[in-house]
């Protein structure tokens, strides 16, 4: 994902320098897509008309059929540019952090902020999307499947270092220990996008902590490493 | 939500008797909305086209105009459909249960098998429509969300009791509880409408026990109480 985003800057910046309608096409397409990666939060993918769209962006129907031969090539472009503006702010930052339980707390509050800053007014693009998409199998439907599959390989891979870091004892179930964690951000997202109350958010908070507690304070490892992770976050 | 169900069997009751055509508009009435609820689950309430509906069913479009006057009565009333089901199938049987603890695990425990089941192909209706609404406002989001908050008062209440009977410590926070429990549902129901891996209904069975033991754990009240109750529901 983050060479998709280096490899589209780069042609936008080729484009400046002496290529202007190169460079147009590349913003205006550019334009669209994140105009309908914010609408595909509040009405799904399918609620995607490429006539609501062109209205949306002051652009006529068949200037956005030049950029996208049919919905299908509409859809998997969004999804692409919601992966980069998810791996830039939530993914990106959170990789930077030290292997392990630092990791997984990053990854966590990255993901929290995300919904916090509103960067897409439905919310998680792809908890949003997903939910839509279960029942329509499809290109689009397999793309967003296989980008959450990797956001949750993310915390299994962090999850694995604590352990090999005696962060987390060796017993621990990583699989149980994803799903639990990732259901406290999916729990809060969608009470979140509905409600817009800030609690919902430290609920988040407060249950991931509890679950790292309950792994870590089970062979003592707690007090050596995941208090100190822990407060550092908050 | 009782009394709508047995307000509506006893209208097709009447009819049955000696009023024909009235026992058949109730009848067709209730086959539209059991599709409307089928259809809501996989498209959204948005995605319910009356047209399309009709030829779901066999029906003419004028037909089922008879029976809903606008998009939004139709919605409503999918809505009161689900509702039903959902009395019928998942609260009204865990209701049964005895208050506290074992309440809280029936509760649970009616909801995954109820998603296990594919009473509605798109797992849980609520969840699924509730994603989409909630950038919509109007009649049919309140709604939903009314009765979202009164599954959710459900578990605050059992918890509350299991409180009261000592199963639980008295220092528990219920709503901090409810979140995390209700986050090991909702999350089954994004994954298993997606993948249909039964595991994620073992995986949300084993974090909500996770939850209850941290608790139960704290105080000791875990040997006494919690583990009784969880295994005789396992």
């Amino acid at each position: 994902m983050g060479n998709h985003d280096s490899g589209s800057r780069r042609l936008e910046g080729e484009g400046r320098v002496g290529r202007k309608p190169r460079a147009d096409g590349v913003e205006s397409r550019r334009a669209i897509l994140n105009a309908a990666a914010n609408l595909a939060t509040t009405r799904g993918l399918e609620g995607l008309s490429i006539g609501e769209l062109a209205q949306h962006i002051g652009m006529s129907k068949s200037g956005l059929y030049a950029h996208f031969k049919s919905k299908e090539e509409l859809e998997l472009a969004t999804i692409e540019t919601a992966a980069e503006i998810f791996e830039r702010d939530v993914l990106g930052p959170a990789g930077e952090s030290p292997g392990g339980l630092g990791r997984v707390l990053a990854l966590s509050e990255a993901f929290l902020e995300h919904l916090e800053r509103r960067v897409f007014p439905g919310g998680c693009f792809f908890a949003t999307v997903s939910a839509q998409l279960a029942s329509r199998p499809g290109r689009a439907r397999d793309r967003v499947m296989e980008l959450q599959r990797r956001w949750v390989e993310q915390f299994a891979e962090a999850l694995g270092q604590a352990i090999a870091a005696d962060e987390l004892p060796r017993g621990a179930d990583v699989e149980q220990l994803v799903f639990e964690i990732t259901a406290m951000m999916i729990r809060a997202n969608f009470t979140w996008i509905a409600t817009g109350e800030p609690r919902v958010l430290k609920q988040a908070r407060v249950g991931i902590r509890h679950v790292l507690e309950r792994v870590a304070g089970s062979t003592g490892c707690e007090s050596r490493s995941f208090k100190r992770q822990a407060t550092r976050q908050r």
